[in-house]
């Protein structure tokens, strides 16, 4: 099995957030890795994995890091596959990491998502997988319609609610 | 000819910014549109564009808005293309935009890029499209190589500088 | 009965903050009504809300939201009725809220009160209902005579409290 | 004539911004009145202003106010009154007034719109209006259309840009 | 007994921070009065009260409040007696508090201190009384010595700690 | 003649913003010295500055400083005068200098002002002086009266403004 | 044993933090002092500390420090020994000690770390006896080295986690 | 000639403010090299670059980089020898620069100045240097007295300033 998406963190202790992303892959079938590698302490193997992805057959790559988030930059540095970073939270509410994650310079792009966001780094990973692949574009479209369901389900949630005076 | 990234601003006034992305896939041979769209005065503009652009042949979408940017958003909440937000400086250093774009909710990401980093928008489009297209993906290799010449070219002005001490 | 104020939070787990408008809507006999509608998982819904919420008799609408919170922005787009935004705590102390939402373009304004100001958006609501309905009237006059009484309140508790050499 | 909206704002320097509220209002034939007061130096007039307001007609009080910007939560305190301020950039990129204006205890909301943004208070203003008056609430649908023309002259102009690869 | 200073809080909620500059003042044998005003819910009380201060020999106000910090800033606009500002933490980690405190216009200051500390307010009291008081200034210079022990108690409580490299 | 306030600043840079403080005192003829020590640079003068300020006739000191402005500070911790800190903005518009300030230890308080309010400064020095002093106690409540004439005269300007639907 | 590194805090509250930075020099065997100091409350013995320290032996200062964090600016204006920062955190996420720490004026900086980053000062203050020191400099090698472990421990812990798609 | 301090901009436009390091050497006869890499551009040659500095001499590196500043922690990840970063201020005020490089990983510090704080970057180079280098030392001593003597000129040109109350 090709792993379409490799998901990439900086240490153990930010699996629990991109846990999410993982979780998200594996329920749409979407055959993917999942590794740590470290932009500073590991860097001559970030530089490796970046640039031997796209021969394995990885088409997205998302990598999540907090503080000075370097590693989807680092990535980034290195392939021209498109990188997702995940800035994850620690100091500073995550803003330490979002900046270091979206001000990229001119012609190293990192696509950031949400602070914590590892679930929405998945989907936009599959809608890129989606631009060349049916089945998971039925899959997104299933997956987006599904969305307006949680909505239905709030309202009938919010219908328990009594108060003399709701119409 | 078919459009395989669509540029949307929210205001003319965003031209100056979004016009770097406009040129470096112009400068790369990628066919692309430019519009004006606004979440907020052409909401269903908005929603009609997102729901038939991936039926018009497009594969990416490029989104800068300033302030209360709620465009790239809009866009993303009724298509399964990937889009890309551009934050543009208003006010708050741009963090206004920043903020509006990257925290969006589970399903709807929004591949946000540098604060007015419209041609690193583009750039990340061009890694997305060569995901499928050999020259694409061959343009964006030159282009990446290129990147380091212009450290070269740096190191040749900073061999001007004249200093007594300076080994 | 005919809702003059529509309640609206992004999900359900918005309602633990929203429930305060509505419960001093409710305490007041205000009719209101309440209910879920995401900005971008149900993007349609909010149009057609927004578009007919005034031929329903609504007033003013409140609309809660968190993060990139897109919801108030979009009712305010289709609709002229005066729309209050209600920023939503999450990340950010509320900022990413604040701003998504105060900085509204031309043309299309929300009033936003504080982070996790449901109350003070329902305060607000009923003083617009105020300005043409003498009962709502009073009722606002004597709310606001109340809030000295806490002063009072407050005085009375701190006079329990026991120094030395306070006067 | 009775004036339907006062606009109030703390300093002469605060002219410039407050003036595009008149003039919005003024092009849509609302009566108004625009005086300056500050909550500090005047803190008598404003109570004075506030508890008198209604009874002379006024229906909705727009306040600018620059740094500490306290006078429309002074004015809140003291009508019941719709209070819409409008936050004023002098340092901190107008963050100091943006949180003196929204962050207002419970029972006295300003309704705060975008820093600088004088004329999206006069727009939400006359919504507050409309919601009695049948010919503003025709202004106000006439307006919100007219947004939509910006974004067409915004088409026309971009249709100008000449670019190799353009669709 | 005239109290020298007055402590004023916005709510109740703040005395839990308050106390500290009570007891403060109680403990160095300051007579003090402490009651709650609110800037937005009786304006009127704290304008009187702010007039009549200096003729009821009070000296310093010391006056804490959170959010949209008006408090001090009402007061420092009715009287000529130096107003000392306790920001005190509710959202965004006080700084709504420091700024509405801090930026004040041109005439009328208030002498802001730490976010939640009163105790420093009490002190800085004492510094102004101590300028007219030997009695007080005696005890200012003994309790500015007296910080000095809390670094001896710290290093003998550091010489606790066991370090094999120690020195 | 004793001066009995006493302007310090970090540099000679500062001056432009510092001389605003001096030339208040200078009009309400309160006797003054002004100097320039550097808390890091000369920290010994620093520290004799402060610890025979008192014994020289000197009543308050002003200190004003930019970045990491520890001036006011580093005074306040060898005195039991009262110390008032003016913010000079620099970088991050004033906010190191404010935070810098405000944020002092227990026991150490330094009376911060507005990010350049060194006019503020000097009338928080005279509020000080007129504890004692009945003359300046004169001068303070003519020139707080005088606020509002400031307020007539912007009212006088604002009257030229011409609306054809000015009330 | 002359202690080769002097690790100073504000206060004892700091030690839980300033701790790592003792650990890491104790096992790596450098010789170290560690002590109680404030740059308010005791400033003559910060004085006379940073101005015997090269003469007692010592080669590097870390000095940690909360809220408006002038100790290691204090110490850096006596001494021309490197001081390196531990920004503590206390109010803003730690940025008010950031900034006051940074932001030093024009020759006498301090080399600022992480917010409670002891363990990283301990590092580099190693870094730099590592310059004349092949000891410590084979310390530091391994130690580096021994980052790249914590990698590939992660990974193992990685490969525990079970999913049906993971390749 | 060694060069015992190696200056390492990430573009030439950063150039005007890393001058002043270059500059502050030069001045003081300390051997350095100054060159452009750009850790995403060049990662190999930073890379490459870190891993043989100490083995070319190299005692100290001073880094500066704007926006995501990935330079200074790419570089100390490959080295044992100190790091010094200076922010470049860009967008945000230098806030991302800032974030970018104190907030690194344990075990890879960087020691982070002033943004835009070249010159003290060079400073703390020479601190260093000066451990072992007494010639260099006695350069450091003489230069920290002769920032006294700004304190006294400046107190000069205050001299030239008129007041009529001045003491």
């Amino acid at each position: 099995m090709i792993p379409l998406v490799s998901i990439i963190m900086g240490s153990v202790s930010d699996y629990e957030i991109m846990e999410k992303a993982a979780k998200f892959l594996d329920e749409h079938d979407i055959p993917f890795e999942i590794n740590a590698l470290s932009a500073h302490r590991t860097a001559d193997k970030v530089m490796q994995f970046a640039q031997t992805a796209q021969s394995r057959g990885v088409k997205v790559i998302i990598a999540g890091a907090g503080m000075a988030a370097a590693l989807p930059g680092a990535i980034a540095a290195e392939t021209t596959l498109p990188v997702i970073g995940v800035p994850i939270k620690g100091s500073f509410d995550g803003m330490d990491s979002v900046l270091s994650m979206i001000q990229m310079p001119p012609g190293i792009p990192v696509a950031t998502v949400a602070v914590n966001g590892s679930m929405n780094a998945a989907v936009l990973a599959m809608e890129i997988l989606a631009l060349t692949d049916e089945k998971i574009k039925e899959k997104m479209l299933d997956y987006k319609k599904s969305l307006k369901d949680k909505i239905v389900k709030a309202n009938e949630e919010l219908k328990l609610k009594q108060f003399k005076n709701r119409v």
